[in-house]
């Protein structure tokens, strides 16, 4: 997404999660908590530890190596590595990302941007559950007409219109605190996953480490991607909702309907008379590209064998754009409760 | 899916929950359940709710009036309502549905249907996770080579093989567990949603009806599909980790990998040294078809305020297929795991 | 699909080219006109192939017997050629199918009946055109209010509202036509695709066969699944543009607007004053499943090496439903444009 | 997509065809030669089309300005206009745009843009298929074990493999030649697509600015999508074969088939004897998320009346990362056919 596009349909804060340098920040952040624990289990010299840990904090990539390497090994771990390494004398060096695989500083730099798109979220749903109870608050009591398959039905309230908004708001953030257990784990399993080159210590390390990183620990999930493509569906869902309530608002604000009006409309470059209800078709549009996401993230389940490449890239390439578009979602979703007022289109 | 196909890649116990005639008589149920429910809270007369009881336990439809009824009103209800009415009396007839919508008898008798399905995928994924428990126990000390991004990594062992099948399925039975409330719920809201026309006991009629079907009550959900897209992207999970499970077992049984042999595979028209790894093929097809119909289904959260005939019909062309394909990779891993029998194909 | 949903978002017509018995006929068509060409070229004798063409003409499948066969085989040509067998002496039934493969058959029976579906739609596609084109001549004068963005615009006239719904049909039978001698091929390869099973003469039989058939000759097309995808595709462009004229008449009707009535909408079992847009909606609805299933059928084009049963099983659960959801399109279209009267939203 | 994953799945001449300068360069080529077939057709002064043009040419863009103006008003057009405005007198200033809406400068930029894609692809398909059929000459003749269904079959020959992945290519240019005409149109309809705003003279300015931008010419097609989708279809298919060609390798490159050797392959941080099939399992990724797009831009046909923002949004998060998944995929694949050795796996 360009930054114009982004401008209506992005979000900058959770686009900032996914960006090269917050990945190899956690990368790094996994390295030397990984060093961390395993000179708390005697793995390694707390020299070594202390040495990569002062490396990853002064770290500054070379990005257009560090480019061309993961362009030749189709991820950023190993030239990451090499050059973190020449920070570090050969001993200490040889201490580095010592028994781990890419996979698990690579799956576990995603997941420590993930738990801070949780955090995120769940805000912006909070705040946008209390803008929505505060509509309803203020204009519950308006009548307006319902309108079912698209024509007139029976009058009903502002209240029962938000209530169909809201509700789902709070099942989401319900759903959330359920498969955040499930997803903020650290991943540490070694080349095959079995964590047989981190020793004997394995488990303990592998607590230390998890604990370090704010994260929980667990066994290897290199190639078990149900919580990825169970956090693609939940973000789905909640840019479903909110195409839901984009949607509403598109039809309501419709000349002809008149049962919302939309501050902070869009201009046209023709016709100066038009209030074009922007942001709820912005949030229709991300709602179904998260639709379409979701399915194909998905499709990346099928790992082959220990870990597959292809359905790995294929989760890079669509689990960032489906974060920033249900960040997104919320961001309009909130600018649209500012920016509404209902009208009154039913006899009291 | 013709028969010959469901033969392959269908489930005839789940494909059951989804005829017409179980849609017809889960609609019924719940009419004859609301009227027993507003007799109950005094809104219509005993006699008519037994009348109604009786008229719906005899009841069968005139198929074709109620295939051209549902061409015209694109919904099976009024078009049933009216077949009903004539087994009833005129006084009876009016207290047939009343102050219910379409919606509510059609969604009701869907939830419905899929306390079911919910019950009996739960009962595979358990005896699937038996059968992967008694493999590792059997054969779990047996070395393998590991495989990533399709290449020899190093040795483990089966056990470990089978963790990594194993462990998706006990947490595809947590979330179930998670999400069964969200979405086991009565429908009752009446035209608009708001219960207007259930008078001013329709919270306790609400209550009784869902005892009587073994549902929880909660507000009318009609236009919030929340749980619905929930449910299509959990089957999605499912037969994402068993279409993982099947591309592992036909990239094992390869013939320069031989890591697995599995009886029962298929022959050729034109070879007959072939054996080929059939049941596993139909779970990676199961997968990437579900993968598609659970994005595809979450483009029908968007609903047009209060019904969407467009967001409604959506729905009921995608979330059958998808409950059958769930089904059905179910019950071709299960049948998997009986044939497979383990190759060493490390050292130890 | 139940017959319930079919009769609403069918088609019996197409649903009838994708029935097992049609799918048996095709093959049985495929057999009997390579055996016809094989004896031609003198690869068997005439008598086998009279044999295998009259057992063709009588031949009546046990049922129960193939799904069996399907289950295990993944195909349905392995128990079909043991059926047919059982007709014929044991001489003539080495001459069925010699020199073929499973996917012969089977893909040819696919392009049999694909030849009779786009016959179909391009009819359809040309009557609606002419229907449009008919409405068009009565009202293109009357002044309508054009709407962007969910907002009045400016006047313009039925004409150009018309305009946009014609002119896609136009181009989509401009690309069937183009389609159509990439997809309408006879599918001859023997069983990794070469023909070197069919003999020196394999080219010639190729053709003899394709022209007994009513297809083209093309080199064996096992893995190259492009024409199925692209025919896909186009299925979905069809769907999509009578989406769009859905959308646009279930918009046009709205109370509010009232640019549009339509005769014969649907009844509510709530609200007698209701008249539903189903045919509009049902059109939306299936512009958004095709959309989904073109999707996942694309995914289909990733065969490993010489033949894939995962995304062949893919293809054949996706192709059907998605060849119906055109068909029904076209039928509701048609229909609406009889019960569609345009009313005049703007001044002269 | 970030730099990173770019310089793996990315297409950097691709990139640059949908960035933020490269769209607004071509809203200011549509302008400036609007305005020039507008002073040819004595709409506006000459000396306002000279204004125009030097103006456009000068141009540098206030991008923080822009991108709030695009986020009020959900395209760049009026924000744009606004600052060109400022570099003209106000005579000029009222010539520049007469008579267009934002979607015709907006399309057509996108359309210049799409003209420049297809020359690319197009070049690159031809490269790739000279490179396979420079491959089939050098080792055609060699034996390699044909795999079906997963399983050994039968041996043919590099010629037989290479042809199964040439032959769609020839279909893809074909393809791209019938699609051509279709999609390199200019979009002048002014605010409703009736070109009533432009004039009489309003088809020659069309077919003017049409030559000017080396486009073709015809009626507004602001919500007739159907080329767009088709292109998405289109660049589905070429992403799909190659998809194919990726996953081939990637099966043919396991350590126990051996049917190829691949240089360049990456590196593992864990083990250093691996080397892995990177790009090949890129390819298999790419043709993933290109069905899965594709798919979701087909949903954006579905436009409410004479223009969908939500719609037209949609499309803009779709197409290009589709359009750049097959530049990527052609990029890669040139890449693999240097680096491809085929080994003999079968006896001659």
């Amino acid at each position: 997404m360009t930054p114009l596009l982004a401008a209506l349909a992005g979000d900058a804060e959770v686009e900032s999660l996914f960006t090269d340098a917050a990945d190899v920040a956690g990368m790094l952040r996994f390295e030397a908590a990984l060093a961390g624990a395993q000179a708390g289990a005697g793995v390694i010299p707390h020299e070594h530890a202390d040495a990569i840990a002062r490396a990853c904090a002064s770290f500054t990539p070379d990005w257009p190596e560090l480019c061309a390497d993961m362009a030749r090994d189709g991820v950023a771990i190993p030239g990451l590595l090499r050059q973190v390494r020449r920070m570090l004398g050969a001993e200490a060096a040889a201490s580095l990302h010592k028994g781990a695989t890419s996979q698990d500083a690579i799956d576990t730099s995603l997941v420590l941007r993930l738990a801070e798109l949780l955090d995120i979220l769940d805000v912006r749903l909070a705040l946008l559950g209390d803008a929505l109870a505060s509509l309803a608050a203020r204009d519950g009591a308006l009548p307006i007409m319902a309108q079912t398959r698209m024509q007139q039905a029976l009058p009903f309230t502002v209240a029962d219109k938000v209530a169909a908004w809201l509700q789902p708001l709070l099942r989401h953030r319900a759903r959330l605190a359920q498969l955040r257990p499930r997803l903020l784990l650290v991943q540490l399993g070694g080349p095959v996953g079995d964590r047989a080159s981190l020793g004997p210590q394995a488990a303990d390390i592998a607590a230390d480490l998890a604990q370090r990183l704010g994260l929980a620990a667990a066994p290897a999930w290199h190639a078990q991607r149900d919580a990825i493509a169970e956090l693609g569906g939940w973000l789905a869902l909640v840019c479903g909702s909110l195409g839901k309530f984009g949607q509403d608002l598109a039809l309501m604000s419709q000349n002809g309907i008149a049962a919302v009006r939309l501050a902070g409309g869009g201009g046209s470059s023709a016709m100066a008379h038009k209030h074009n209800p922007v942001r709820a078709e912005v949030l229709v549009a991300l709602a179904r590209y998260a639709a379409g996401l979701s399915g194909t993230l998905a499709q990346a389940m099928v790992h082959e064998n220990e870990r597959s490449g292809a359905a790995w890239t294929l989760e890079w390439l669509t689990l960032p754009p489906l974060a920033t578009a249900a960040a997104a979602s919320l961001r309009l979703a909130l600018a649209l409760t500012s920016d509404l007022t209902f009208l009154q289109t039913a006899r009291a």
